[in-house]
């Protein structure tokens, strides 16, 4: 499949293992043709053989192609094959050797089959000559095809004990902050760092099939299954799409469907006053419930496998039910019961601060705002209400602690929300690897350490959690990131969102050898340990050389790019950090401050209480301390700052070096563009070094102990 | 004449003493006819008769009107005159009184005629029962009519020796930074803040005629005689008013001429290349000047009294001859030999500085930079090139030195230019009248106390200078300007360009008097006294409350508006101040500094090198001081930013309750505006309080001697 874009993590050499094998696919339905297209794809790229099976007759329009047959269960063209993907309950496997290594595998895993796979799970056996992936839903054959491809030719190495893979998450969702119509200050895509929209361009649809098609089958190769196709700030274009721009929504949703995608709008809360002409959007008024449930069922007789709403209310100067005197459930709840005849759900976010504050008043502190909002409404939203909390109290900063929503509400369904795309995080400019952070926010204990995780959070009971959602780093960009180096956050987040014990650094590696496959390259070490290098401590070197231990939001107002101390130390958003002649940081204790160290459980509301227990990285976050505070590490707040802004940039340096190797090695636009980049990435840390060194040099008049050069 | 906008200084009872007179105009021409067809408005408003005599018969569409009579010489229908205005050598006055009376005068200012009035002057006599103006030119009796319209009754009161009148500058200009198409950053109007464009709106002509005119008529009655029509940030589509849009600037020409107004363009350097299709726009390529020169011949076609050029070349982006490596002399002569054949000239702006700065390198220094420039080229300009200087070494700040380009180019026509649209003086959301400041800067001696003044080298000797230029801070809104009271400063600035001797707080009594004249109110001193408290002092008020001492740009980037103290000072833009724990100030000496004060000839040269000479009020302009340096007014400067910072506020407050004293005395639509603008301007003069003073002290620790509230 070419549409001009790079091919990120699935290039043709991904599939040579599959594609060189005999493979049958025994299934009925879409997303098995998928698969079987896939398959077919595959082979006829690297000599396989490819055969489709089924009840039914396929309904593939790709088949048969060259090198592959096409058959029914009663017409065994070749009984012998590599690997078989095959739906449980279809019929008979059409050749004895299959059914009899398919019944081998499902006997050797019934443990692991256990109540069966769920509608997106697999039991993948490898032995006996064949490797066999068994599904009970069509979903799972493909995340099984995805799976066998990322083993490689270790799918089909000796054998391997059966195994069950099921999403830990159920949901998995990229949201675009994608603009219909060019918006004059944010452009095309809010926050996006790729050029414009791939479905949207200058208030209309875009209408790229070829290329929606690529990006759906990336998304499932990574594990996503749920996109949101535009802003979540709601302007004029973008509110019709919910009525008389349905169509737009309707013919993206047909070509991701085929890849197991379902598709979410965002919509304004005001719905049934800018688009229904009714007097109010109050959520009690019955005219407006009639409105949203007149609508939703509109929605679904288009599209019938919808996956809801997306709604950012009383945010930023968005509507909501504020307006209306109601409280937020009483607000999720309105779209909730529009949607309860379905299985579509509500994705109501937290992102609820006052953006007017007073900097002078210091009882005010933007990172209570969440859980102020929303923890007193804990189990007064309906069932198919997903509260969307951002992993951190404040706005994707590059560290930050945890958002204590996510530890207060027990009876609410919870996603968490991350950022792929790079808002505070060099832009997709600088390299900035996210998984380790991701990670560490994924595996943070609310109640303590041992205990259930943000992940379990977001999992749910059941599986009946609220998931994890991102806001997607995806544009029209020929690399579809920007920076080709940020293909791999999109793909890292796809990962976790399904398992999020994963190891990030292991998922670098895969998505490495995916990317970069041996045979485009004639030292496959080289280009492994390279790309390893350059990325895996990224995310701590951006730390490093921007606004240091957690005190966040040292950006320039507005794009945020590039440093500017000052920035948000006195407007009305509400981000300060103090730094005076003393010292720097914001009291959030119970003691002292702002108290939101009192929004924790025990025993993360000591820990961040005592300035003795509090992590160096989050110090200045939960606490003003003098210059001269001594840290864990040793060191001195302003040593600290000097050293680490000193460090991030040399290691930018070396980054840039090391990427060098890669010249004549790997593919040249990629070579060229990461080398741009990182040209950039250096001018920008250096600015960064050099504005935060001068700015504290010249507050606090401490030198740097090493005598390096401070402006 | 209504136009649904405000009158400003030109309402119909400015008229009352004149229109309610007998007068005669004797003379021929257009202007000629448009002083008759004010003179015939105002005695058909005002009772009186209007009587047009002259060699040709008038070719005024407006006459006759009721009670207005207009004849020949031979044709004498009313003998007696109270009031006369008649264009020396038109032929003889209709009426043995009228000749006697002008002869009178002419025989009495022999003295003052000398040898005659010019192209704008006039004589005015008053006695023996008639007012008398004469003129050797047309544009000089209208200036003599809206002369006698600024003295009302007192034109007609006792007797007054003749006195000529005539322009201390012969170019008073407005530069209109106005965009044909809305641009996406900077709108309509760059730098504009009371609407759209009069000319122009989303990328057409306006064509808004009666306003066009209105306009033209209250700049002839504060002294303006040329405008600039467009941005001189010329984008797409301003670069084709020079070609084929050039019928737009036609139309705005035939409207303005009748007000005496000559119509100027801004081009870009680039013109040859954008518009011409040549592969260059090089000054020294006879293609090239071949492309000038027929373009500006087909300019004249079209418009004869076209003004010529405004170019800002090789400043923040714009193209210029540094593209060719060509001097800025030789690509203002290209443009200048292109013009030569006509009276037009080429306004050459000195803007030019490196936008591309490093703030870590303190060498480099913005307010060196039109100097180091231009200086060397003195001599080297044609005699049509007018090389147009701010009135500060920086960019239109609230307080800096004059700039040294004004005292160092003997050789070349020099205009200055001033900011009438307040980008840094409060964006007509604040009162902030400008008169005393820039009669400040008219009067100052760049060659020392009792030399020639910068007023002087703007008007050049016999005339021949540049003139006085400022941007316009006009637009669609019905007030003309936004805040109705920045209508004073439009105001002032043609008064100045005429006059710059006048007193700035005269001027501000006039405007007062004639924009709220008594007829309109219960008690013109409660007006008038009201008006010129919240006004007279309102740029030091401004002062007070914003960057301290001299030091300027402590604005938020791009949009200027409100306290941003760090917000220029990382950038590449070069306005810094160096605060740290210790001191601030930019140390501009030749002894320790950038070598700036060597910019200027003794003695300000040593003033401002010696930090105890220099002013007070440009001692951080100049000087790097400990916060406790000790001020020649005894206070030190710490302390002094405190007490400004507050005195500013406490002072708007005052402004806001005197104010309200209007309430239901002048005109509510006014009263209503302003009340709104001083709401915000002491909102914003609170921020500007509280984050300068918070600033400072968080760096100097220094407490506040009066122990008030910083935050």
């Amino acid at each position: 499949m070419s549409t001009g874009v790079h091919a990120a993590w699935l290039p043709p050499a991904a599939f040579r293992a599959l594609g060189s094998r005999r493979v049958l696919v025994h299934g009925d339905g879409p997303l098995v043709d998928t698969v079987f297209d896939e398959v077919a794809a595959a082979c006829a790229e690297h000599g396989g053989r490819a055969r489709r099976t089924g009840a039914r007759p396929p309904t593939s329009a790709d088949a048969p192609v060259d090198g592959v047959a096409v058959g029914s269960a009663d017409d065994p063209v070749d009984p012998v094959f590599d690997l078989v993907f095959a739906l449980r309950g279809t019929g008979p496997l059409p050749a004895p050797t299959v059914a009899a290594a398919a019944s081998r595998a499902e006997a050797a895993g019934a443990a692991e089959l256990g109540d069966g796979l769920g509608d997106e799970g697999f039991l993948l056996a490898v032995g006996a000559g064949a490797t066999v992936v068994l599904a009970d839903a069509p979903a799972g054959l493909l995340y099984g095809l995805f799976h066998v491809v990322r083993l490689g030719a270790a799918a089909f190495d000796g054998a391997r004990p059966p195994r069950a893979y099921r999403p830990a998450l159920r949901r998995r969702m990229l949201d675009h902050w994608d603009n219909v119509a060019v918006h004059p200050v944010m452009g095309q895509v809010e926050r996006g760092y790729a050029g414009g929209s791939i479905f949207w361009r200058d208030g209309a649809a875009r209408r790229d099939l070829p290329r929606l098609r690529a990006y759906g089958r990336l998304l499932a190769a990574s594990g996503v299954n749920a996109v949101s196709v535009n802003n979540v700030n709601v302007h004029a274009p973008e509110a019709r799409l919910l009525t008389d721009r349905l169509g737009d929504v309707a013919e993206i949703a047909r070509v991701l469907r085929r890849y197991g995608i379902r598709v979410h709008l965002s919509v304004t809360f005001a719905a049934p006053v800018v688009l229904g002409g009714l007097s109010t959007a109050d959520p009690l008024d019955q005219g407006v419930r009639d409105w949203w449930a007149a609508t939703t069922r509109r929605v679904y007789e288009r599209i019938p496998d919808f996956g809801g709403y997306v709604v950012k209310a009383d945010s930023e100067g968005q509507p909501g039910p504020f307006t209306y005197g109601r409280s937020h459930a009483e607000g999720a709840n309105l779209l909730a019961e529009a949607l309860a005849p379905t299985d579509g759900v509500v994705h109501w976010r937290a992102f609820v601060y006052n953006h007017r504050q007073d900097w002078r008043d210091r009882t005010i502190d933007r990172a209570r705002a969440a859980h102020d909002h929303f923890a007193p409404l804990d189990g007064r939203f309906r069932d198919n209400v997903i509260l969307q909390v951002k992993f951190g109290p404040m706005d994707f900063q590059v560290r930050e602690p945890v958002s204590p929503v996510i530890g207060a509400m027990p009876a609410t369904r919870l996603a968490v929300e991350l950022q792929v795309t790079q808002e505070y995080t060099g832009q997709q400019r600088h390299v900035c690897y996210l998984g380790p952070w991701w990670s560490e926010v994924l595996r943070f204990a609310p109640w303590g350490p041992g205990g259930a995780t943000v992940a379990d959070v977001a999992a749910g009971p059941a599986g009946a959690g609220g998931g994890l959602v991102a806001v997607s780093n995806v544009g029209d960009d020929p690399f579809w990131t920007g920076h080709p180096l940020a293909q791999a956050n999109l793909y890292a987040f796809g990962r976790f969102a399904w398992d999020p014990g994963l190891d990030p650094l292991a998922v670098l590696d895969e998505w490495i050898d995916l990317t970069f496959p041996v045979s485009a390259t004639g030292d496959p070490d080289l280009v492994r340990d390279t790309l390893h290098d350059v990325m895996d401590d990224s995310w701590q070197t951006y730390e490093r050389y921007t606004a240091p231990l957690g005190v966040g939001f040292m950006v320039r107002p507005g794009n945020h790019y590039g440093p500017d101390v000052d920035g948000y130390e006195y407007t009305r958003w509400g981000t300060y950090h103090f730094a005076d002649r003393d010292g720097v940081g914001v009291d959030r204790t119970r003691a002292t401050g702002t108290g939101f160290t009192g929004q924790y459980p025990p025993p993360w509301s000591e820990v961040y209480e005592a300035r003795e227990r509090c992590p160096d990285e989050l110090l200045l976050f939960f606490h003003h301390v003098p210059y001269g505070h001594v840290l864990h590490s040793g060191a001195t707040v302003i040593q600290h700052i000097y050293d680490t802004h000193f460090a991030g940039v040399e290691r930018v340096d070396a980054m840039r070096r090391r990427w060098k190797l890669l010249a004549g090695v790997i593919d040249p636009a990629v070579y060229e563009r990461v080398v741009e980049r990182l040209d950039e990435q250096w001018r920008c840390a250096v600015q960064w070094r050099d504005q935060i060194n001068a700015y504290f040099f010249r507050k606090s008049g401490v030198p740097d102990a090493h005598g390096r050069r401070i402006h």
